[in-house]
């Protein structure tokens, strides 16, 4: 894989405001793990940022990536569930079904098929050699899959089945939209000009931690779900252990618990950390201010939530429309493939 | 991957003889790489078997493994006039496209879809040891593709979509097949009984070489294609470099030219290959012979052969009609292995 500097890719990047200003032609995927509910994290990292391209006339893809929850996990688990409740989720939180596609992998075989072409055109120590791979292998504590070394080419194809231009990324996932770039170049070199090469578009937002200071995840009990009430909320935020210090300070190294708690209600107050310090006195103080700022900011999210969840048809119906809407394309591209593979008989 | 002894393997697989005598229940799966033209080491080592099972009234499924062709090479190539030869000889062969189901990779989806949950179910290190990828690595003298890396999983989906009970296999293609039961046995444990396990049907074809008596092979020049006429089988015998001694013998390891020559002769007049040899007098008599028998071996396949080419929709019609039977097989299994995945939604 010719990787590119991080710098060369920064420099390659449009600008986001650019973008909005121009959005015809681009085309934009992204999407989600349905491993557990949705958190915070979710809502401002990457949910809102879909919400406002898809509100700049930008064409957006959402896939709900259900194979990619059996990479590092043996089974599904309450897979349904998850799926569900995502979409829940980025209705509440305005993608708008009519403009915006939302789609299951599993419902797209024709996007599926595009790994096997995918696949020939990287080496096996190209799959290696990417970080995300390694640093979820060392997470997962397990053999590494056959599906976890090749999931990087499966994204390849969900970014390239829809000619997606653009692919909102943190750094961290940076070597995925990489290997995209090559595999689409690959395949115009073996088979003729097939493919748009994507582009990566940062999303510049702040770590966000969970309540007790470490990375927000299910798996520490540390996440508030955005499909949570009022009062599992507050449940959660109360049972977060915080230090005896009366005075309360913004320190991640030494006090995660208070810190993870200033850090939570600086994220959906809009204001730093260091200020909100000196409003409170203890750390009783601190969850009644982090808990009142939560619900009030996931307020109209959740009313939104609980009106689409009485519709019983409605989830069920965007899942047909998105999956119906996403296999026309797939299908469309895979004739262009087989065509310039001379696959046609 | 739980690996059986050859010897267990052996016990356990049925018996062809008891198999034609109760054919009904049993399907069977198996195929080609489209990398070239048919010749007559498949004719005798698969085609023929498919040929009797089918017409033993067992159900027999043909892939046409277009993907396969680049596990090991760089691009297609002529991939689409491979294709269709292939679909000529198995008519002029005898397979019956009403009875048995001719289809190619890339017009399935639904069954290259498998490939993604099946891909979960085996670590990378268990691909790695495949001793077949191994070869076929060696041989390539090319970087290990993701593909030739991950094709074993490939068939198993090409087995288990079409529910074959039964595959036929030389002893090298074993592992293979002990692979696909791996898979179903995995599946079926994390996600409820689905696939049932199939069982390899070990075919007893001797070693065919080619006519310089290395392994048949078209990238050799030493293989007869069952779609060359009469004159350029003959002009292709000719130019087989053979020895300067007058006795003809069968001596493999010192006169591969000769002994190839003999070998060809020995599989199309069904003798010994030691008794051919005391019936000529020189190369040039042993040409002769060889190239009298094989023509008139293939007379017959290559006059139907020839009258199948001249319907010139018939090739489309046989794939077309056996793809669309393969994607309804191949759907049901989909929603089968999704439900019992719970991704249905």
């Amino acid at each position: 894989m010719t990787t590119t500097s991080f710098e060369a890719t920064l420099k390659r990047m449009p600008a986001l405001d650019q973008l909005r200003a121009a959005p015809d032609g681009h085309r934009v995927l992204s999407g989600d793990r349905p491993t557990g509910p949705l958190h915070l994290a979710h809502l401002f990292a990457s949910i809102r940022n879909r919400v406002a391209l898809q509100d700049s006339g930008i064409e957006t893809f959402v896939v709900i990536a259900d194979y990619q929850v059996i990479t590092d996990r043996e089974t599904t688990g309450r897979i349904g569930d998850f799926v569900r409740s995502a979409v829940l989720d980025y209705l509440a939180a305005g993608i708008d079904p009519e403009r915006s596609v939302i789609f299951t992998h599993s419902a797209v075989p024709a996007l599926n098929q595009l790994l096997l072409p995918f696949l020939s055109l990287v080496s096996e120590a190209e799959l290696h050699r990417n970080p995300t791979v390694k640093a979820e292998l060392a997470a997962s504590g397990r053999a590494l899959s056959g599906l976890l070394l090749t999931y990087p080419v499966h994204q390849a194809a969900d970014i390239l089945f829809c000619e997606a231009d653009l692919v909102p990324v943190g750094k961290d996932n940076l070597p995925h939209v990489e290997l995209t770039r090559t595999i689409a170049r690959r395949f115009n070199e073996r088979y003729g000009d097939t493919f748009r090469v994507p582009e990566p578009l940062l999303t510049q937002t702040p770590d966000i931690p969970g309540l007790d200071g470490r990375k927000m995840s299910k798996s520490f009990g540390n996440a508030i779900n955005l499909s949570m009430t009022a009062d599992e909320t507050a449940a959660l935020i109360r049972r977060t252990p915080t230090d005896s210090e009366r005075v309360i300070s913004f320190d991640p190294d030494n006090r995660p618990g208070v810190s993870g708690l200033l850090s939570t209600a600086a994220l959906v107050l809009g204001e730093p950390p260091e200020v909100i310090a000196e409003k409170v006195d203890g750390a009783a103080q601190l969850k009644e201010l982090v808990t009142s700022a939560v619900n009030d900011h996931l307020a109209g999210h959740r009313a939104r939530r609980a009106e689409f969840s009485r519709d019983s048809d409605l989830v069920d119906t965007v899942l047909r429309d998105g999956n119906r809407r996403a296999n026309d394309v797939a299908q469309h591209t895979l004739d262009r493939v087989r065509t310039a593979m001379g696959m046609t008989y």
